[in-house]
């Protein structure tokens, strides 16, 4: 039987890759050590498979439905959510004197990558409260923590993120739901809300629901706007949670994937205004949740990445089992069919999801240690490092959230195509999973935003590609006396690296002449060419694990394994750089120059 | 209000690239003239706008169901197909003297065009019917075609193709079903078939089951396998159609997409035989089912692409409505939003899914007129020029089922991506045209079996290269003296015509050291390589008619819509010929050398 969840792959990454024995040494993980993370991510993996994964299927087939005007969801999904925070992941990531574990963002998404894998939909409640308690961590007063954010940690109340409109979805200067003060420091807000995740749903005692709004005096466009919290339930003159509050669902979203987490439309106000309380400063909202921002989009490469490799383990152990053919050269109707592993190009569908799904990992988890890293050294009174640090997660993060769900669907599309008809049924999960995938490009910003960030903020506006630069460089020059596998590759990346510095200069060029228009017109692209650059990078660093494992260890088919995916990497899709960047320098017009009309 | 359907591009299609008008001139089609076909084509879109279109929501949203050991089906399913037949379109690629309109397999496929971007599925029970209808034409007896074939062209009787069994999928020559011979000459069927579709729904009088058996004397393998005649419905004493066969569906396949064609498993002979008689000679079945299979193929690439087209239009027409951000340089929160189009990221999903979709329907029409000229060649007596557009078609075919299914699912992707959240939902056609689209790398043989046919059948072993390069080189001489978007493309194409033939040369060197399993290890990048030199070839011919019309209607948006994607296409795809040239000359042996125990 293959695993579908093999723990190896997530210790190769964590301690091999990622250095977390090191990262536990720190007194801040004082309380943790390397034995004990492996007992918490043995416990994570037996409940995903046994909690998680039963309900996956589940949960797709009974969509949440509105009853009442109440959002009723399948019980099983309330079953395992208890079974999760009943063991204490919820509270994993928080620290210890607020009830967590305390346990580095690392651990904590390795964990969330266990889960993900078993059923990425349910954990979204999960992650939305733990988002909306992080955020209230760092922002809400301390009377807000203990009512709101203490109840969230301890597991008896949800949270939400209430951001878009419907005329407000990606530009989110444009919401209007408002916000009028009330003489008892509390506010009325009247308004709509679209796409709000995990809401309203009757699992927990209440749900907290961060909404963004905009105060009477707001000044227009995403300077104006301020974040509420907006309860579900408000308490009675006994002080029970009795009162409904004024936010109605007066919608579902019928999804194609992603359908266990209920997805709503919000009218506030109709009956007298939705009662609710201002976290922090007024106008000050947006770059709140933008601080939550990073570990969000980090959030959605990694699940993407996660259902990637859920799809690869899925195929994979098909791949094993199916006969079906034979080798090219046995022309013998009557000798017994052939596992499909054995075609050629059914491990070329393997291998491609392996390389994409296994890269998304580790760069979702690199990036998930750098938050580490950046609160260490603060904490450190280090500044420049936590600085650099920061600009590192900075121009990585739009990378992880659109590579890692772009390549991500890829990945569970060829899981389909390695099952073949029985791929394209809903007996096996990799349907499921690719239909659940492609929600990733388009939630926390679309992939076309997060191209736009990437080029037009992160590299040419904070300059933060050097700090990348540097880092390749550092494993380029380690490279250069390893293995063969290390050093072929590092030989293709060096070229793709030369790539990204040469278009990068020349745009730089164009940005200079203030064409706004021209700079980003092809900033897809660019992702394109710096996420894969990023990804040999990361697959890069593997190898070298891998080949000075294997000195020890050379039949071990785990490393070969990680060798063979890297070098499909390095030949089959690193090469495309030269493409991408034939689009950049100079930039291609065609899409800039085409008339609407033309369509 | 975006035309979700235009005409124009069908007519420009037929008319302007494909010569229509030469076509019909000839004698076999004495009863049409141009107008006629174009008030046929309305009549066909008015039909599949008016009537197949509403149903595709609501038969994806209902799926069959198996009520009492029977296919039950939403009732518009009938409605919709009854209409269509009522209007003599299912006949219409039948000769008159079968009761046919006789229009040339062009116009028929452009029809199918047009009930296809309406919902796909539903018209898979005409296609599936017309295919019985044709196979019986081609290989039945008289006396079969009187009583089976016949029905069908009526539009009383269905048909369906029972070719695949759980064990047999990709591999035919493994299937076990047996038919024991009867004194009274005919069959008795005993086994079991998986993945047939649009059976036993009890639409029609009857269905016509087409079923692949072996007889007891039957050689192994794919040469001892023979078709059946084996209805849903016998006669009983009084020659009413009242005895059911044995033939039980079993199950249904429940899948993600393509619901509204019942997909079914059977169990034959549990009951002492399903009644069957024999089409044409012992163990010449499959050779029958093949001659069916171009065709066959084709429609399978027709319909991708036009699902691609389907989905381009309708997020064409979205982003045309949709106000959603500002231009890049507009910095004031108070202006106007402007409608999505206006964004460059936008215009470029948009141009990517008109070049994938406009360029596989040019393919798809065009590998279709070449099966009226092959016949017309035949009938002409013109053995050489029916051989040599036989072999064109031949080498086209694999390309055509493949990249259209290929980057028809890829083009349906990006148009969700236009539309973002919405896009995601069951709102909106996008969605469910994804979901459809998904089955067609799969079904008529899975595409990494065309590139097999393609790179070691067409190519290396009947040598059909040449006719096709022969082809292009006529287009790319036109070339040299048209316009610039033209000369432009062509040197483009030049190169990866260069490319293919470099590539071809050497792997026919690897093909006479006689490593098999080297020669076809990247047989997939090579069909993509060879695909997108065809596709586009196709758009340089549309270049040159587009160009030359311009001389006359400078401003018109359609022939500069032409230009615009033609170009997107031999910038942003056509350049990738590079990269899957240089893994396969040498042929790269990564997916070869992977021991399936790595992975």
């Amino acid at each position: 039987m293959t695993d579908r969840f093999p723990l190896r792959d997530i210790h190769f990454l964590l301690e091999d890759l990622l250095d977390l024995e090191g990262l536990i040494d720190h007194a801040r993980f004082a309380a943790h050590d390397l034995p004990g993370v492996r007992d918490i991510l043995d416990l994570a993996r037996q409940l995903a498979v046994d909690v998680f994964l039963p309900t996956a299927p589940i949960l797709d087939a009974s969509e949440p439905q509105l009853v009442d005007g109440r959002v009723a969801l399948d019980p099983v999904a309330k079953e395992a959510l208890d079974a999760y925070m009943e063991a204490g992941f919820l509270a994993a990531a928080f620290d210890e004197e607020d009830g967590g574990m305390q346990l580095p963002y690392l651990v904590t998404t390795a964990i969330g990558v266990l889960f993900a894998a078993a059923n990425t939909p349910l954990l979204s409640y999960a992650s939305l409260t733990q988002a909306a308690a992080n955020l209230l961590a760092a922002h809400g007063s301390p009377e807000q923590k203990a009512r709101w954010m203490q109840p969230m940690i301890e597991g008896r109340y949800f949270g939400t993120m209430a951001l878009s409109e419907t005329q407000a979805g990606s530009s989110l200067a444009d919401l209007t739901t408002r916000a009028e003060p009330q003489p008892d420091g509390s506010f009325r807000l009247f308004g709509s809300k679209m796409w709000i995740t995990g809401t309203d749903h009757g699992m927990g005692e209440n749900i907290v629901n961060l909404v963004l709004a905009r105060l009477p005096d707001a000044p227009p466009g995403t300077r104006g706007i301020s974040l509420f919290i907006v309860p579900r339930l408000l308490e009675d003159a006994d002080g029970a949670l009795t009162v409904e509050n004024d936010v109605r669902v007066v919608g579902l979203n019928h999804k194609m994937g992603f359908r266990a987490a209920v997805n709503t439309v919000w009218a506030l106000g109709d009956e007298g205004g939705a009662v609710g309380w201002l976290v922090g400063e007024p106008h000050r909202g947006l770059t709140y949740m933008f601080h939550m921002m990073n570990e969000a989009r980090i959030a959605v490469g990694m699940g993407a990445s996660t259902m990637a490799w859920a799809g690869y383990r899925a195929s994979l152990g098909y791949a094993r089992e199916r006969p079906q053919g034979r080798p090219l050269r046995d022309r013998d109707p009557t000798s017994a069919q052939i596992p499909i592993v054995g075609h050629t190009d059914v491990r070329r569908m393997l291998l491609e999801q392996k390389a994409l799904a296994e890269g998304g990992l580790a760069l979702s988890l690199y990036a998930a240690s750098l938050v580490d890293r950046t609160r260490l050294a603060r904490e450190a009174g280090d500044a420049e490092e936590a600085r650099r640090l920061g600009l590192l997660l900075d121009v990585l993060t739009p990378i992880v959230k659109a590579w890692c769900s772009h390549y991500g669907v890829r990945s569970n599309d060829t899981a389909i195509q390695v099952l073949g008809g029985y791929g394209y049924t809903r007996d096996y999960p990799v349907e499921r999973l690719f239909r659940d995938n492609r929600l990733n490009p388009i939630h926390e910003g679309t992939n076309g935003i997060q191209a736009l960030d990437l080029l037009g903020r992160k590299v040419l506006g904070m300059g933060a590609g050097p700090v990348l630069l540097q880092e390749i460089g550092a494993t380029l020059a380690e490279a250069a006396s390893a293995g063969p596998v290390a050093r072929e590759l590092a030989g293709q990346l060096q070229v793709a690296v030369q790539r990204v510095v040469s278009v990068t200069t020349s745009l730089a060029g164009v940005g200079q002449t203030g064409d706004v228009d021209l700079l980003l017109a092809n900033a897809t692209p660019y992702l394109h060419l710096l996420g894969h650059t990023v990804v040999a990078w990361l697959w890069l660093r593997q190898v070298l694990v891998a080949e000075a494992q294997l000195a020890s260890y050379p039949d071990d088919a785990f490393l070969k394994g990680k060798l063979a995916a890297a070098r499909w990497f390095s030949r089959w899709e690193l090469p495309l750089t030269a493409h991408w960047a034939s689009l950049l320098d100079p930039v291609d017009r065609t899409c800039l120059d085409t008339d609407p009309d033309w369509l």
